[in-house]
């Protein structure tokens, strides 16, 4: 049976998820990057006073990289800018959800989107006493920026992992679910990064930076084992699962979403297409196609804001499914 | 003959070239950038007052990537933090030369070396008169990020042109060569970006996102054409070249060097290896190897500040001799 039409067998995916970890280089600072876990996911359990504890997404944002060479010098990336995460990620706040953000070193990051490529220093300018102020243009868009992030990281309820790698992305994702096992329904997965489909294994990878005089580069790249099925059915089986499906050809996006979400179980799959994912997406679920778009009468509307509304509702649906 | 060992047969190489940039995307506002570096150019070749021309400078930095798909979702990236340019192109303006700082997307600027990951984010609060203002331990870094930058872009000394893709920055790197050819000899080139040597030719590239469904992925990548003996040949023949050489293996890297040295006809190529090029680099010039250090009794001393002191003082003898 091949594994890669739909109907997985069991034992050969499980072997290849085994293989891609135990063959991964060992994740820099494990131990602390749990404890941050740990300790976030018990504060939103039990808030102070008296409040019920708070729904948990984990939302990761950005492309992964898959190095070519051991001492990396050449790697292969994924387009992200990481803006869907990021806005994704205010408005899940604003519905009251914890959020650890599993983001891409350097990409957009939430709060910011209104700011220039380079804020510190197109909106910063040092005034004749030689103190440093905010540029008229931009004052808003700066205290927004600091005062609501700084907000949300002071309040608790918003924790940043940064990644690279393929390797680092997979490895923290693991930890995570593992540690949001224990929230049930509460957990939400919103998979909103740019992940590898093809890695070069660690230790078939060229130890040092490969030579140019010899000629054309041939490559051979495998496939990253799909960890969603590990996600649903191992590492978090009880979690609201939502993934994204990223294409440049619309005749096969819908298509693709659809195999996505019967093949790994998810909830929702969002299915966008890179022209006018800034527009709209369509949310797959089991029976239905709903068409998300973003307010066209409004200039700074964006497509993010419908879309967290529809799955906090369908969420809150789902955690009262689960407690009948 | 084999164009790849050495001894170069003429035509082979001008026809790699010609058929690079006939087949790469158009650049973006091309006559935007052309415009700009005119006018920075004749700025700083007729100084208000009775200065003399100022010597200009060509900073690349940051790594060029290369598309795998026409609709760009995966491509190759080189690693490159930025940091040796940002720092040099300090240095240079320090030593009285103008900048054009040639600089991947998102990769370090000149002046902001001290400040953290994310600095709006980290050295930044909001007061309780919500005005926004400078935290504790960052004041002097980020002031001196902002005020040198604005005083270096304000008396027309540097002049920042980003790239992300290898069609970019060759295109942008020849428009900025031919405007400097009328420099002479107070034109120099100082390349420290890690361009890409390999490509996916656009006309041969997949229009829409590479299929992950069917298998591994094979790849077969042609090499850049090296657009160094272009740029010492017919774009700036009077220029003072130098080239850097990055590996990660220190027994071929100074054979490396000295291979480019004489290939292209460099006046200088920088050695470094991954490891140790914060600490020490070798410049290896016709009749020479000068080992450069940074100086270890200071903590923040850096290896830039004597290597651009070096490369200011045989420029300044390469002009008095073509002076002549």
């Amino acid at each position: 049976m091949d594994s890669r039409n739909g109907s997985v067998s069991e034992t050969p995916l499980d072997a290849e998820i085994e293989s891609f970890f135990d063959s991964a280089p060992p994740l820099k600072d494990s131990a602390g990057i749990i404890k941050k876990l740990k300790e976030f996911i018990e504060y939103n359990s039990t808030p102070p006073g008296k409040g019920s504890p708070r729904r948990v997404v984990c939302v990761t944002s950005g492309g992964t990289t898959v190095p070519l060479e051991q001492r990396c010098v050449r790697y292969i990336d994924n387009f992200s800018s990481g803006h869907r995460g990021a806005t994704s990620t205010e408005y899940f706040i604003k519905a009251g959800y914890a959020v650890i953000f599993l983001y891409r070193r350097g990409t957009f990051q939430p709060y910011c989107q209104s700011l220039p490529e380079d804020p510190l220093l197109e909106c910063f300018e040092c005034s004749e006493d030689s103190t440093i102020q905010v540029r008229q243009p931009h004052t808003e868009a700066v205290k927004r920026a600091v005062s609501d992030h700084h907000a949300a990281i002071a309040g608790g309820h918003l924790l940043k992992l940064p990644f690279t790698t393929i390797f680092e992305y997979l490895q923290i994702l693991q930890s995570i679910a593992m540690s949001m096992k224990d929230l049930g329904s509460l957990a939400v997965f919103y998979l909103a990064a740019a992940v590898s489909d093809f890695y070069v294994p660690w230790k078939s990878m060229a130890e040092h930076k490969i030579q140019s005089a010899s000629g054309p580069l041939d490559m051979r790249l495998v496939q990253v084992p799909k960890m969603l099925s590990a996600l649903k059915k191992e590492w978090a089986p009880m979690a609201f699962c939502i993934s994204f499906k990223l294409e440049t050809d619309s005749k096969i996006l819908l298509e693709k979403a659809e195999m996505a979400l019967k093949k790994y179980r998810m909830h929702m799959v969002v299915a966008n297409e890179l022209s006018t994912r800034k527009e709209e997406v369509t949310v797959v679920t089991g029976n239905e196609k709903i068409l998300v778009c973003r307010d066209k009468t409004q200039a700074d509307s964006d497509v993010e804001e419908p879309l967290i509304e529809l799955i906090v509702g369908r969420h809150s649906a789902y955690v009262k499914d689960s407690d009948l």
